[in-house]
């Protein structure tokens, strides 16, 4: 259990501060979240709710919630708007639908900024590619890392384009945030709960994927430590579970995104190059996304999938992923949104 | 293993006939599909492979090819173009798509009529409606037998709408199929095969759903049972299966659409009320399952959900249906279909 | 919700028979259950706790009770004792553990007649074997029928073994009946309710298998749909789930084991063989369910398995089966049960 | 694909040097193992298949054999007995069982001691308790770090107990090392590569369990990423997995304990209380788990679990725990092993 504490239009920092510390003399914990018009303070703790009273007496307060889900910041409860993330002037969630594409991983020069300029072209806003990546097996290649991310770094300036990549290690989050404008937890990491606490002391916004056998209140509570450690932009991103079904590598929950929608403030994602596993179906999948609701979908594409050292199966081919966009596009317009 | 017969373009009914009867002679079990320009015949049985040289040498065949598959009729491979069924006017499947709709379960002639034409103007093409609920409790209400039906042909009748309706027993197939136009077999009957055997003796068309744990290759071996009786109409319908999540009634495989579309000939539906089991969730998921290629989907509408004897709490209002069809209409033309 | 009627000791017919008129007048369903002791009524309709006084007034009516669990006749609650059911002189349930064997499919005289020896010698109590098999292929083995029926009942005369076999047709029951001892209703058949209904309407214990992707409560829904038919003498068997694992064909739930034991006064069983889907498995599989507290597993086992028409590669060879045996008699013990 | 090069009798370290230098030579990476009686490297990398001639002509090297499977160290085609392994005079694995008990969490010194003496009483071999949490609420009890770890190792020296802690972060890894026997890593990071790699860089054994949603292969997969570091000493446990069924906390998977004692030469054990999550269940699998052939089970026992700070529902109290040490001594025997 939890409290908001919504403070009126409008206060000095010397107030914030003045009622973080009240909060603290109560046994709680403060969680501070500025936004344009009001400043709202989570207060985490147990036996919050026999501390309301108090706490609608300090000077400043205008009103005083308590929530009983068990992730809070997270929740609409906390934050009735959408939150839109803006980014290298890229607008995510809201109104604004964003798609994110480009390689698996980072292979070569030449490959990145061919795909690059093949998304930006059929109309990407954000672009992908992997330098660190977890594998199955320890012999399979584990990408280029640093070197990888440096020639990231220079396609995404080039282009002018964001760029997103998968940290895998907390020990490395700092120095790949000093490539990235966007820095992603995969599936295998969700509850890595010491890589979610240090990417929650970055600035950078953190792109979620559902771990293969999460709940949805899972994901939500995983959001809540990044959350909680002071980091409030996070996108959470569906991209199938485990099931028994085989024809595709996993089954995508398309319900998860109405539900997430629901339940928190934060954009939507869905990956459906992942939760497919075969290009066939890549952008179906994409489509159910965006008509489900989904703020945006992350896509792989390849110039040449054959030889794509990761995943290459699962990659549009350019020409594909410029079709698909044109219908995304559209299906966004008929639920509401615009694409960057 | 089985084999493709093709035979010329044109060939008599003689001809037809003297081809399945060679076929009986070699051992093996003829099915004969008539198309508009040729006439297929699946030719089944254990080493049917050893005896394509000799099919190919009868008279009026033009090729013969062995099918892999475990599912034969109902496999492209069978019949490499989309099935279109014509039910009193409404086509389903290949460039059409059409929506069906109408209260989860019979319960009165009143509110039968009444959501009957809230859901025809709304312009759903087919009128849906229980008889038999096959309910998980004994002590729960088991539907309103063959006087819903009556209802149910009636409404259809005045409406000039076609019917569907579900069949739960191998005994009351003869005798539901005077009243319907489509025959339903639900989830929980999916692999009840003496009913669906049942089912392919009779001339209607076959609503088929997908069972909580079926693999689609299962789904498509059910519709071998009743293709393999004589009826080819079948519509495959994929409504959510069983997993760890618990946010929805059960997970809308949405891949399972573009699965079944390159794996099959048939009509694909998505029914989004059992999947999601909440009325919050319906529309998106419906938007979801047109994108994501289906010829269709099968919505629950009720004008009175709170009072609703059956699932209730998934049923849409009458005029969320509304809305939520010019939605699927704009997603239809997008995914190159003509919604009735 | 429903009552649970408890008589004084040793009433009358004409008490029981005034007592159930009385609750019909109520409204509600009586369902009688004769103990040795006391006679127990279910009350059974929509808002029976209204009426719990009215009941506690009959005449020779001892005490009322709520069960609020959704399952009533198969729940601890109306019946605390274990049931044991006897069959031909085998006891199973409460302190009695039985072993089932014999072949997946009855194919032959000579095979039914030479396994049902070699089990029978190695101690199995019940004889088991499939004439009418539901298979996922129309095109596969379906079994021998009624001809197969007629050896089975030979064999378990012969060697004084009671016998049980598989019902897949509500039409069938009454005949397969003559035939067997035990009805098995199998996991596709969990939640096709016609057929438990009329299986609960003989006077056979029913052995039911829980469905594929089947909850522990809706299969005790499923146990209900039988007993409310009055046919109290109804076995459960947990026969392995569908999940993402694929080194066996099903994924046994091996907790299943307690928890129908906790919920349930009714025998439970294990079925190592489908769950395995490998004959590697099935001893250890057999050996857990016993340890886990099961009152028996049914075993397939054939001589010569890789000619089996059905499922050979689960089937135990005679002699692994007899080296179980000895192992499970020893874990029976350990755990409490004498097997017969 | 890779070659499994098995060394001559009593080779010296030189010979061993230079078969791995040669290896190298080839493109491939060696990875040594020595037993008792033999040296075998493993020779990793792609086209190893091509090199075989050429491996099999250096001078020590007695054969080559290539392993197919996608783990290879794990596998028993790499190491065919049993690997047994001893830390503190206790043996684990091949015919040696042994139980490991203690509380979730350490909470207290009293707490602590209480419940290791009453383990150490029943006949527990090796002492648990957890300093790390991984929790999946930010806001819960997160264990009591390094100040934990110092009182369970203290308890262990005192009773003479091995003791194990689950490690959650590739940057403790080395100072969790200094208290502990075994080192631990949880479900949540079976797929945590980076922490993988740092355990399998030290010399204590790694109790590594079951990801809630990965396969075996992937479990096996995983334990390769801990051998191909050079640790060999690695157990693994079988601890549930997700299913549709909520009556227990998961499902556990009990035919993995066979499929991994097939598939890979490492002990194997099972945790009857995170699947349980029920304390009424834990005894029942945890006889399954010896049953099915288990090394052993990692039990949760605490003598107050009212008052836990973690998981007390799931904790066995010390004398129930007692009652099944005796029970499991027993079916331990039955199938073959002598515990400690």
């Amino acid at each position: 259990m939890s409290l908001i504490v919504i403070l009126k239009p409008k206060v000095t920092e010397e107030t914030i501060d003045r009622v973080c510390e009240r909060i603290r003399e109560l046994g709680l914990a403060p969680h501070v979240s500025r936004g344009d018009l009001r400043t709202v303070i989570g207060a985490i703790g147990d036996e919050a709710a026999l501390k309301q009273d108090k706490l609608e007496q300090i000077e400043g307060v205008d009103s005083v919630t308590p929530i009983t889900k068990p992730y809070k910041l997270a929740s609409r409860d906390f934050h009735a708007d959408d939150t839109v993330i803006e980014v290298r002037g890229v607008k995510i969630g809201g109104p604004h639908a964003a798609i994110i594409a480009g390689p698996c991983a980072i292979e070569s020069h030449a490959l990145l900024f061919e795909v690059a300029r093949q998304v930006k072209e059929a109309g990407a806003a954000v672009l992908r590619g992997g330098a660190f990546k977890p594998r199955t097996s320890p012999y399979a290649f584990q990408g280029m890392g640093y070197e990888g991310l440096q020639l990231l770094r220079e396609a995404g300036d080039q282009l002018d384009m964001p760029v997103v990549t998968e940290v895998i290690d907390p020990r490395d989050v700092a120095r790949v945030s000093d490539y990235t404008d966007i820095l992603q937890v995969g599936a295998r990491n969700m509850q890595n709960y010491n890589l979610l606490m240090e990417v929650g002391r970055t600035d950078k916004p953190v792109f979620l994927k559902r771990g293969l056998s999460a709940t949805i209140q899972e994901l939500l509570m995983s959001v809540e430590y990044i959350m909680s450690e002071g980091n409030h932009r996070v996108i959470v991103c569906e991209r199938g579970i485990r099931t028994f079904e085989t024809s595709t590598r996993f089954t995508l929950d398309i319900a998860a995104v109405p539900v997430l929608l629901r339940e928190s403030h934060l954009p939507v994602y869905v990956d459906p190059s992942h939760a497919a596993g075969k290009r066939d179906f890549v952008a179906d999948l994409a489509r159910a996304g965006i008509a489900a609701g989904a703020h945006g979908v992350i896509v792989e594409v390849h110039s040449n999938p054959d030889q794509a050292l990761c995943d290459g199966p699962q990659a549009l081919l350019p020409l594909e992923f410029s079709r698909l966009m044109q219908q995304l596009r559209s299906i966004a317009t008929i639920c509401g949104k615009t694409m960057a």
